[in-house]
C-alpha cells in the first residue's frame, strides 16, 4: 500500500461549457474542501488545483491558508490537515514536474470522462496499475468536463461512473469520491 | 434490481454542532443538488430533506422549483431530473408515512455515522438486505452528524466510510456519494 502514489489535479483549463466550448472556469470553495478531504481520507499526497488565471491563483492561497496558518487551523485542525494537501499551479506542466519530484519518477496522466470511450480503462484494471509503484497524476475537470483534446492527450481515460440509470451527471465532488473510493479502498 | 427500495433522509435537527449540542443545521444549497444529481444516478426515487424551521422549509422549495418548474428546468432539463426527487419534510414521521405510501410497506432506518460502533452492520451485508425487497431510509446527517439518540433509535447504524488514513472527515456530500456507490453499483 505504501507504493501507492496517486495525485489528484483539479483542472479549470480548458475544459468545456454547456455548449461544448472551451473556457477556463471559476474556483469553487466548496470543491478544494471536499476533494482535499476525500485526498486526505484516502492517503493522497498532494491535491493540486491548477488555473491559469492568476487572481484565482491567490483566492486558492488565500483560502488554503485561512486554514493552514490562519485562525482557520486552531479552530478546526481537521481541516488544516486536509487542506495543506492543496498545491496551486498555474499550468499542467508545473504539476507534472512537483510530482516527477515528489515521487522520483516521471508520472502518467489518467483523466476522468463522463462519456463512454472504446478505449476507457476499467477500475479494477486501474487499481492494479497502480500497485506497481509508478505516480499517477489523476485529472477532473470542472464545469461541463475536460477538453476532447485534453482527453485525447491523456495517457489514459478512465472509465466513467455508471450508476444504475444511465443518467450520468454527477457533481465533481461526487465523481472524485466515488472514482477516489473504487480504487483505494479495501487495498 | 427493480425490488430495491431505498430512500435518502438528509437530517437537519436532531444534529450536533463541533461541541456536540444538539442543534438544528441550516440548509446548504450544494448538499440538495448533489445528493439529488446522485439519487438520480443511482435510482433512489425520492430523497427527503428534513427541516423544522419553516423558513428553511420555504428555501428548500423555492430553489427546487426554480429547477423544476420554473427558469432553471428549460435552461437545465439534467438538473430537473435530479431536483425532483427531493420532498422537504418538517419531521421524519412524514417521511416514514410517505415511504410507506411510495413502497407499500413500513419501512426501516438505516442511519450512517463517523464514529466506530459494535452494533455497526457492514455494507455487503445491508446490501444484501436491499434485496429482500423491504424500504430503507438512509439517514445522511448535516453539520457535525446526527445526534446520539437518533442513532440509536435506528434499526440499524452503517459502518463508517473509512478511506486507508484513520482520518475521518468527509463532507456529508463525499459521504453520501461513497456509501451509495458502494450498495448499489453492480448489483
Amino acid at each position: 500500500l505504501s507504493e501507492i502514489k496517486l495525485f489528484i489535479a483539479l483542472i479549470h483549463y480548458p475544459v468545456i461549457n454547456k455548449a461544448g466550448e472551451v473556457i477556463t472556469s471559476a474556483i469553487t470553495g466548496i470543491d478544494l474542501h471536499d476533494i482535499a478531504r476525500l485526498s486526505k481520507t484516502y492517503g493522497i499526497k498532494r491535491f493540486f488545483v491548477v488555473t491559469p488565471l492568476k487572481d484565482q491563483a491567490e483566492l486558492v492561497k488565500r483560502l488554503t491558508e485561512h486554514w493552514v496558518t490562519g485562525a482557520g487551523a486552531s479552530y478546526n485542525p481537521d481541516r488544516k490537515k486536509a487542506l495543506e494537501l492543496i498545491r496551486v499551479a498555474k499550468d499542467y506542466s508545473n504539476v507534472v514536474s512537483e510530482v516527477r519530484k515528489f515521487a522520483g519518477m516521471t508520472p502518467e496522466t489518467v483523466v476522468t470522462c463522463a462519456n463512454k470511450r472504446n478505449d476507457a480503462i476499467g477500475y479494477p484494471e486501474f487499481k492494479q496499475k497502480l500497485k506497481n509503484g509508478r505516480p499517477y497524476i489523476l485529472n477532473f475537470g470542472t464545469a461541463w468536463g475536460l477538453s476532447g483534446e485534453w482527453i485525447d492527450n491523456a495517457d489514459y481515460v478512465l472509465e466513467p461512473v455508471y450508476g444504475i440509470t444511465g443518467y450520468n451527471h454527477l457533481s465533481v465532488r461526487s465523481a472524485a469520491s466515488i472514482i477516489i473510493d473504487r480504487l483505494l479502498h479495501d487495498n
